[in-house]
């Protein structure tokens, strides 16, 4: 793998027919967005894909090919639908059995009598994979090649993140700045926001608005690797929300 | 565009670099979602996207050929980031141009003075597209084939599903029932779980472990067309958890 010092980006496939059916709200790639952030590692998309063997394989195989880095959560629980440990595999084309290590992680949770066979099926690694620890319930997720597998359960992945941040090689840090203005409208502001991006190389803008039945607003958010450049952005951007806001 | 009755589905887009920084927290999905299911359509994948034209226009292409319905969010503003419009008229190989229903729905919004440059690209439509109506802001959404280009603020977005729904043809229904269980472990149910999903041809069966500090327990949800079968199921689900609660 070869990795840009100045733009490392990743990819995140979040798993499971329970996150298109809307009954869960996922969370996950906005706790690995901000974990990565201060690494210099920007997630470049994210894909939420059922509980379908082919589409994890392939969306696997394409993503880390595509980025530095690929964090999957889901699907490595013991039930029948928990499928992203031979899908790994098979991207990978390597094989996959039970591991002496990954078992003994899971006894430390369960008696002998407790890890039946499809408790056991959390011990299933990909071959060559080395293991994630797991402090919060012990199966543990695992890395092949770039692609680290992790739980879909918020709490148990976040858990998972202190054992993979030392084998991320990160990238120049990209900061922000933000300007938020109520009482004016982003139409007004479209055109100086794009002479100001354009004077500011490496320094990307964008525009958020917001609504309520009393109020409109937008937010600016300026992002970019040289801090420096950033604080004239932000005197720019001060300077233009005072400009717009006597006018309106 | 063939509509198989029995298995409507649905793509989609959420567009926009701020869904990746981990920034704002999309929600777009889960509505979509939900609006959906008694419609019958069911969301088969979601991806989520950078403001990049060419992974935009790429994805749109994808979806289009894979998907009955597609419905993309976001990247349809007055600013420089916002190129939604113009990758779906490059996705369907279309022109695209300032349209006059859209600029009069502007109108309604915008005296001439502040219709500016900016805001006017709000009526930039793709050539053959239909609008939909925004009754929040509006500046209105456009369907492009079986494609559905809607804003990306969740208040605005929600506007826009009611002119929508009426061109959605749905399919059959798919009803789900759900069992919560505390205190017992998803891998004690596991093998029992697959055989019930085994009986019941149809019916596909989830399982969503929930944990914290004092307890443990999980969701058992079963999804599929045939209500009495549901019935058959979540009595065998019932049966499932008082066996599990007995022995634990």
């Amino acid at each position: 793998m070869e990795t840009n010092s100045n733009t490392v980006t990743a990819g995140v496939i979040l798993i499971g027919d329970e996150l298109l059916s809307g009954r869960t709200q996922d969370t996950n790639l906005g706790t690995i967005a901000r974990w990565l952030e201060p690494m210099g590692v920007q997630v470049g998309e994210a894909r939420i894909v059922a509980d379908d063997g082919d589409v994890i394989t392939q969306t696997v195989r394409d993503f880390s090919a595509r980025f530095d880095y690929v964090f999957t959560t889901g699907g490595i629980g013991p039930t029948h639908d928990d499928i992203t440990a031979d899908c790994i595999a098979g991207a990978f084309d390597v094989g996959i059995s039970e591991r002496a290590d990954a078992i003994k992680a899971l006894r430390e949770r369960y008696s002998l009598q407790e890890l039946n066979a499809a408790r056991r099926r959390m011990a299933r690694i990909p071959d060559g994979a080395s293991l994630i620890k797991n402090p919060v319930s012990q199966a543990p997720g695992f890395q092949t090649g770039n692609v680290f597998t992790m739980a879909g359960v918020p709490s148990i992945m976040r858990g998972m993140l202190p054992d993979i941040e030392h084998r991320i090689k990160g990238g120049a840090t990209v900061f922000s700045r933000s300007v938020t203005a109520s009482g004016i409208g982003e139409g007004d502001a479209a055109a100086p926001l794009a002479e100001i991006e354009a004077k500011y190389d490496g320094v990307s803008l964008g525009s958020y608005p917001f609504f309520n039945a009393e109020l409109r607003g937008v937010t600016f958010v300026a992002r970019g690797r040289d801090e420096a450049m950033l604080d004239k952005v932000e005197t720019e951007l001060d300077a233009l929300v005072a400009a717009l806001t006597e006018t309106s």
